[in-house]
């Protein structure tokens, strides 16, 4: 029977990013990582398929909490209030974890491997978004747009909120980024 | 020396979409798009990186040709007018490849890999774009922002024009895509 381990999957997800740091992506096994937790390979592999999903942990829920918050939104909101409305609590989720995610994002932005599986990653939201907004009884092409230019704006907000240099609150820098898109697309 | 070969570069390509489509593109090797072309491997290499890179040939003519228009905007044109201008010329250079780019689109569905290159290239493109408009002096994150919106744009005019119910020119769907995004994005 399995020990219990408290909070494996987070010291997992720390010592992956750390070791990718220090050595490179490349570089590190999955052998490491479990050492470095105090943890087995065996309840790596209880958490994670890979030692790359360790970075991608959690796109499912972002995708669940994402479509189900743009289905909820007012009957009465646009498309793109609904992306925003959702977009707003998806980042409220992420306020706390911005010093992993900026230690991701320089893990990501140095393996072009890992910058594909990102886009992956984003591409594959911007189709269930896109899934929800029709689901709304938005028609196409403006379920796809908007689901487009809502991933964009996350995008954008998402690299200015891990520069270093930045203060502002992830929220805050969606809902900037948004207006900017309103904005840049005014007629 | 090398012969000259009347359109080397058009049966080549002609002759992998066919053998892609036909056999799927993992199991078709380059020697059998060479033979069934008439021309020889290394013909074949004296275009193409490799029998993936037949799919993606263009992709940098496609960006020269999409940072150049946007440079060449009237200095008065908002961002998104300057990239509405610079999606116009590039739609016209397509239109007479609508066949082919429908076929390739096939070939690229059927297969993740394929997949994944597309996002690669289309995400180099929006970063080309965004350069081209923070050199006309737009600045983060409209510049960002709006190369993001132009390439999701080009992306879903391009899905509705290879579709084989469509009767539009791509030019038409590029100009009513532009339209739908700047209807979603109204405040």
């Amino acid at each position: 029977m399995a020990r219990w381990q408290p909070d494996a999957l987070g010291r997992l997800q720390q010592a992956a990013l750390t070791l990718y740091g220090e050595r490179g992506f490349d570089n590190t096994t999955v052998a490491e990582i479990a050492e470095s937790a105090g943890l087995t390979k065996r309840t790596f592999f209880r958490y994670f398929a890979d030692k790359r999903e360790v970075l991608f942990y959690g796109a499912e829920e972002l995708e669940e909490l994402f479509t189900s918050e743009v289905a909820a939104a007012p009957e009465s909101a646009t498309p793109l209030d609904a992306v925003a409305a959702a977009l707003d609590v998806v980042a409220a989720g992420f306020e706390e974890r911005r010093e992993l995610a900026a230690r991701r994002q320089q893990i990501i932005i140095a393996n072009p491997e890992l910058q594909e599986r990102e886009l992956i990653k984003l591409a594959k939201l911007a189709r269930a978004v896109a899934g929800a907004l029709r689901d709304r009884g938005v028609a196409d092409p403006a379920a796809i747009l908007t689901a487009e230019a809502a991933i964009a704006v996350f995008r954008v907000a998402f690299e200015r909120w891990v520069d270093p240099a930045n203060r502002k609150g992830f929220q805050r820098l969606i809902r900037e980024s948004l207006k900017e898109l309103r904005a840049v697309t005014a007629a």
